[in-house]
Formats: C-alpha cells, sequence, structure tokens
C-alpha cells in the first residue's frame, strides 16, 4: 500500500543552493523526522539558487497515510526547528499517478525589478535593484516577442538539458507598481535561466541597449550572446503551477 | 553659518527599539562619521520597535555644507557598514526653519495583514499573519466611523503624551491584494499607538468579536479597553510625510 501527497511550498531561496539538492533535501529531512521513513521529494520546478517560491508543488510517495493537516503542521515544526526558510503551505492526497513535474500543465514565474535611485533595505533580496531609469513603454513595447511558439535559444541557458530549444510561452505581463516593474510570465514549461535571461534583455531594452527592432533578430539568431545579461536569481518567484 | 538637511528615510525595523534613541542614532553615528561633527537627527514620526518606514522624514543642522548626492552616498555607507538595516533613500538642502516633525502636514501609514492559513517566510516580519478567515466586507463597512474630527481616546496607548485627544483623520482605505488586507491611513498626527489599535479593533469586526454596531459605542466610550487589541508592530510602515 503506498500513498502518495501533493505539497504547496514557499520559500525565502536566499540560503540555498536551490530547489535540486538543496531545498528538497531540506524537506526530505523533515519528512524523514515526520514520518519515520525516507522519502523522495519531487518537485514540480529546479529553482536556482536565491530564487524563491510563493507555489512550488512537490510529491512524495510514502507507505504511511497520515492527514494532510498534520503533514503540513509537523514538516512546518521541522523545518522551522532547523533553521530552514521554507513553510509549507498545503497539502493534499492525490491519486498514484499525480507526479508533480511531469503532470503539470503550466508554470506561472513572476520578477520584481526595483527601478529607483536608492537600494532597498525591507525588500533585500527580494527584488533586483536598478537604479538608472528604465523606459518602461519601451520595455512594454517588447512582450509580443515573448509570446508563443518558438525555439528560443538565444534564452538558453548554458547548462540546459531540455531535449528542445522550442517552448510555448503562453502570457507575458509586464505592470508596474509603485517603484517596482513585474514581468510575469506563463508557460507549461521552460528553458534553463530563460526567465532570467529574457528579463535581462529586457532591461536591455530599458536601458537603451538593445533597440526594440533588434528584438526580432535576437530571437531569430538563435545565439546566447545575442541576447542580454542573465537577471539575477533574487528577483524570480516561482508564482504557481497548475495541474489537470 | 548652519545648513539645514532633509532626509528620507526606509528601514526595517525589526531589530531596532524603534525611531527614538535606537534609529535615530544609527543615523547620528553615520553623520558623525561623515560629517565629523556631532549632529541631532530630529525625526517626524517615533516609530515603535518594530515598526517599519519606507518614508520616514528626519532633519539635521550642522555647520558644514555638503553636496546632497554625498550625504546619501556617505551616509549609506557607514550605515551598512555597521550592519544598520537603515538606507537613507533622498536628501536635500532645506532652509534653517524646516522641522521634520513640526512642518508635517501629513503622516501617511499603512498596515499589512495576511489573512491565509499558513505562516509566510517570504514576508516574515513584514506582515501580521492572522490564520482565521476575515469577513472584509464587515471591516470595510466600518472605515466611516474612522475618519474625521473626534476624541480617539479608544485607541490612544497608555504612554502617549499628545496634549489632546482629538485628531482629525483624513482618509482611511481598506483594501485586499492577494492574500493581504492592507489598511491605509493619513492624518496630519496620530496618538501613540492609535494605528495599532484601530487595526487591532479592525481584525475584530473581521473576526466578529465585535459587530458594526459596536463602532459607535466604542468610540463614544472614550475608554481603551472597550476598544480591540494592538496590533502588532511589523505589520505597520510608516509611509509617507508630507511638508508644504
Amino acid at each position: 500500500m503506498s500513498f502518495n501527497y501533493k505539497l504547496t511550498i514557499e520559500y525565502d531561496g536566499t540560503m540555498y543552493l536551490g530547489w535540486a539538492d538543496s531545498i528538497d533535501r531540506a524537506i526530505e529531512f523533515a519528512l524523514q523526522k515526520l514520518m519515520g521513513e525516507k522519502c523522495k521529494i519531487i518537485g514540480a520546478g529546479r529553482t536556482d539558487a536565491g530564487v524563491h517560491a510563493l507555489g512550488q508543488v512537490a510529491n512524495f510517495i510514502t507507505t504511511k497515510q497520515m492527514e494532510a493537516q498534520k503533514i503540513i503542521t509537523g514538516l512546518n515544526y521541522f523545518l522551522r526547528i532547523t533553521g530552514n526558510t521554507v513553510i509549507i503551505k498545503d497539502c493534499e492526497e492525490v491519486n498514484n499517478d499525480f507526479h508533480a513535474r511531469f503532470s503539470a500543465i503550466k508554470r506561472y514565474y513572476k520578477y520584481r525589478i526595483l527601478n529607483r535611485a536608492q537600494p532597498t533595505i525591507l525588500d533585500k533580496n527580494r527584488v533586483w535593484h536598478i537604479h538608472a531609469g528604465l523606459d518602461f513603454d519601451s520595455m512594454h513595447s517588447c512582450l509580443p516577442f515573448f509570446l508563443g511558439k518558438k525555439d528560443w535559444s538565444c534564452f538558453r541557458g548554458g547548462d540546459c538539458q531540455a531535449k528542445s530549444p522550442i517552448k510555448t510561452i503562453d502570457r507575458v505581463i509586464l505592470r508596474r507598481q509603485d517603484e517596482e516593474i513585474i514581468f510575469e510570465i506563463e508557460a507549461k514549461s521552460f528553458l534553463h535561466h530563460m526567465v532570467r535571461n529574457m528579463v535581462g534583455t529586457l532591461v536591455g531594452i530599458g536601458l537603451s541597449r538593445f533597440k526594440i527592432a533588434d528584438m526580432e533578430k535576437i530571437i531569430f539568431s538563435k545565439d546566447r550572446s545575442q541576447a542580454g545579461i542573465t537577471a539575477p536569481a533574487h528577483g524570480l518567484y516561482l508564482v504557481k503551477i497548475d495541474y489537470p
């Protein structure tokens, strides 16, 4: 007899080497303390070092049945006393064929840019601070280039393990909120570093390092060196993941 | 010859005993390092321990003239290396009669409540977490009671030094943003703990501990013990201060 549990997880990624082998291990450790058995945590997205999550999803298979509320409370207890910056927001028992990574149908990310002269202390490690004024309208005009089914090699990180560089971006939003510029993006899946490389390129537009007319050329080039820098990890948030 | 400088300041209040004798001292220390002279920092609002600021204002009078940008950079350098969670956002030279506290014509505060089952790690010490569901509509219906020129003794903290309990509240807003309920309030000045006591009372409404019909009675009573609890400091932000 085995049971499959789905977890929804928030974390501050600042002190971790990323989801893989770091945050997942912290949860596995708490799980072993709680369940008295080693379980493998399967995450939906392998966020990089420094990237945060508001709604990462993971699942684990166990021989022991336990009330979802007890799993939440128990894991949060062991995560807290071990000094982890990870919180289980939700837990539910799911079918045995549920797989956090392969069952996912959509992933939502957001990226926070703080655009003002002085850095922030309240949002330290939460936003990318850019002190030079960004041209929001030019950045906004570029959004259509970030949409649709394309070969996104120009935004593909060097150690990306995806079989194909072709991905379909379903939605992109760029909005201002007080002193911030926030980029939101939705797709079934992404290449490694894809969102951060897109944001770096958008910021290049905002700083007039690229022209809007360059965007098509950059994407057609399929050449990483043509696009902008990789935006720092600490502005990126895995927001949520949809399942059927 | 003397010069008067106005500072706009952001801080994470978590590790301080409040503005008075704690945050102001940290800035005075940095100022002495920078200017080579002891200056008194005069703040617009004496925020309590744990309260944050997005736009606290202070001024200081010095015998030395210095470029505003150099003051910002210099103070931020000394604040950072001394491990303070305080940032100078802006500096400008002002008339000698400018007084951060007495010249202020309006103060803006906001209070962030996180209303969801699980606590947060990304906004730890930034929001008041309430896990029980709050009745937003009831809370919103109460807003008119919080407006206008009244004797606010029911929301007055025990060690308040104001001459009169009569203050004029110019504006209150209650809005939802994702999982948060945010309370915003504007007035020339406030009694000690007034905003936190208002929020504690509003939350009492949201949890059905008070009825909307009780609000008038509570305010008329002029009795602190009739109103709700004092909301925790770490959800409160001094947002900005207006001058003529």
